[in-house]
């Protein structure tokens, strides 16, 4: 720990009694690693979708209002009262961020997987990314290869090991073809190089012409835009097209699961079939692993009996998946890290400038084709 | 097949074009087993809740007509537009009725299996028992012990493996207690009996103060009532001393799902457990077996990511079980015919009673304590 400053500067999400968000940049002690456990200085950390749900607490960006100095800025935004009700628990504690990013192993607990990352630079999984050093758990790390740069290994966990991972789901639950929702994504861009290079058929789902074009210029067959007044029809021949009976949807809110289960038992019902109150014994899921919609879920139930909807997150898929199964997505991983997993950012800023008034709203947007990338040690 | 006459009367229920429920005994052609089939001759069929999707066909019976001649009755009632879109496969085709029933095995063929239930009385799953005769399926029948009558293994089938099966899942997930809603259903009271048994955490949803009643006087340890005010809190209560996450709910529309999701969520994690954003890792599941709300299902997300609803049912549960699970299955049936298993009824109909208009409106209403029995024979 000799070249470790004893105090750091973190990024925190404070959400206040009386309703509002605040975002600051603190000066913390350092954490020191346990024996099991590796300190990261972070170099470069991803703003991704996942992130923005703690980081912003649905708070109401486009009146965000700066604050504080130049060396301790502060940026406050109201919340809505139905919202608040939800966070409760978070009410009070000024939370750390950042799900993932990459940087050099600088200080390493006593155990043989810790002390084998010193001096590596690494991408990993935290929960404290956004910061100039973090904690790690050897097991959430990805040493990458000679040569990489902490800015091609910062986005190497959370969305390659997802997109990795619905691809395994599928395998281990004996069906022959996804469905993506917010498909245009980087993860969707992902899961669509995956796809096209393992032969899986892909049902990718987006909602907007312009999306649908990206997608296809990078060799998407299957792509069904939800604003198209075609959307159902187009999607019950996309899943006839491709069995696909599994989608994973970021979207959880409204009836876009609903009408993708609809649409999964119409493209296997043959027309000609004897008529069954219970619906098809083929069974449909639908896997949901964002919240891009707040709305609650609607199910119109005219896809029988034979389905199943249901939250999915990496780390519980992680734990479920054997030591070589593991060893084998990560080396994917590594192996394809500049290209099948290679991600894009359109902007790079430091702490401070993560909590400046027109950069948060535009990160906050999550437009398709736009990506940040935080910058701790600037 | 001598003394089986060459044609029988049978219930049918057919959705006409036009929007129009049309029940009427019809006279067809009785069937001959193929080899691996037996003929039943029904002496008793009980009217479930899962038989009247099928015969009623949502349509509205308090606008019933009687019609027909007395050796060939029909009733008519009319189907409101919006439910005629989810009957379209049906729509023209007179569909027979009746999930199961008892009675004896008149004619087999060749295989074993059904020789060896000739001249027994056996109670059985069919998909036509309202009527005089029936085929089945040798798996799907059960033998009834010496002595036993046809009235009492009319039921013997559809709700002591669904109560069963509940449990068996239960065990087979690895959840620790039970969820059970419109708790005082024949089936409800059955499963209450079968937990208490067994040693099995139980908590009843009701939705009336005497259905609430009814359970308590039948030993129910947990009953929560969904029309008094203190509902939720008592739900959390309930799930916080039996440990149940696993839930199986005929309602099946509205918010009931996420209720019950939500309250397992609060029961779970811990006032001061720190706040995640992606809730508690512990598994919660809800399994819809039925339809008695045909509003949409809403799921208001406060359940983390842990979480799963998906539709149940019995034959499919059946067709994943083991021969020796379902062996003693249905040997615990036959033991407990007349004490755990047994139903009562509050009224035996024949098959043209079924179609007065009083009398239909009355099994119609799915009334606690009101149970029907066919008796085809009369």
């Amino acid at each position: 720990m000799n070249d470790v400053p004893a105090t750091m500067r973190q990024l925190r999400s404070l959400v206040t009694p009386d309703g509002e968000l605040r975002l600051s940049v603190a000066t913390v002690d350092t954490p020191r690693p346990g024996p099991r456990e590796v300190l990261v200085r972070v170099e470069a950390a991803p703003v991704n979708p996942s992130d923005l749900g703690l980081l912003l607490a649905m708070a109401d960006v486009s009146a965000a209002v700066a604050g504080g100095s130049v060396d301790e800025p502060i940026v406050t935004a109201p919340i809505a009262e139905p919202v608040m009700r939800s966070l409760a628990p978070r009410i009070g504690t000024a939370m750390p961020v950042g799900n993932e990013g990459a940087g050099v192993v600088v200080a390493a607990g006593e155990s043989p997987e810790a002390q084998a990352l010193l001096g590596r630079t690494v991408g990993f999984a935290g929960g404290a990314t956004y910061g100039e050093f973090c904690l790690a758990s050897p097991r959430m790390c990805l040493p990458l290869p000679e040569g990489a740069e902490s800015v091609d290994g910062a986005s190497s966990f959370v969305n390659p090991l997802t997109a990795l991972g619905m691809v395994e789901t599928m395998r281990r639950e004996g069906h022959a073809g996804l469905v993506h929702t917010a498909a245009a994504s980087n993860l969707g861009q992902m899961l669509n190089r995956i796809c096209l290079a393992d032969g899986v058929p892909l049902v990718n789902i987006v909602r907007r012409p312009e999306q649908a074009e990206l997608l296809r210029e990078q060799g998407a067959l299957h792509v069904c835009d939800s604003s198209e007044p075609t959307f159902e029809a187009d999607l019950v021949a996309a899943l006839e097209a491709t069995h696909a009976t599994l989608a994973f949807d970021a979207v959880g809110g409204g009836q876009l699961a609903s009408q993708i289960l609809n649409a999964m038992e119409r493209a296997v019902v043959s027309p000609d079939a004897p008529y069954s109150r219970y619906g098809s014994d083929v069974h449909k899921q639908v896997y949901i692993y964002g919240a891009l919609d707040p709305r609650p879920i609607e199910l119109r139930r005219r896809f029988g009996f034979a389905w199943g909807v249901g939250g999915w997150l990496l780390t519980p898929f992680l734990a479920r998946s054997s030591g070589e199964d593991l060893a084998r997505l990560r080396q994917r991983v590594v192996d394809e890290l500049t290209t099948t997993f290679a991600s894009h950012y359109t902007d790079q800023i430091s702490l401070a400038e993560a909590l400046e008034v027109g950069t948060l709203q535009r990160y906050a947007r999550q437009a398709t084709g736009e990506k940040f990338l935080l910058r701790p040690q600037r």
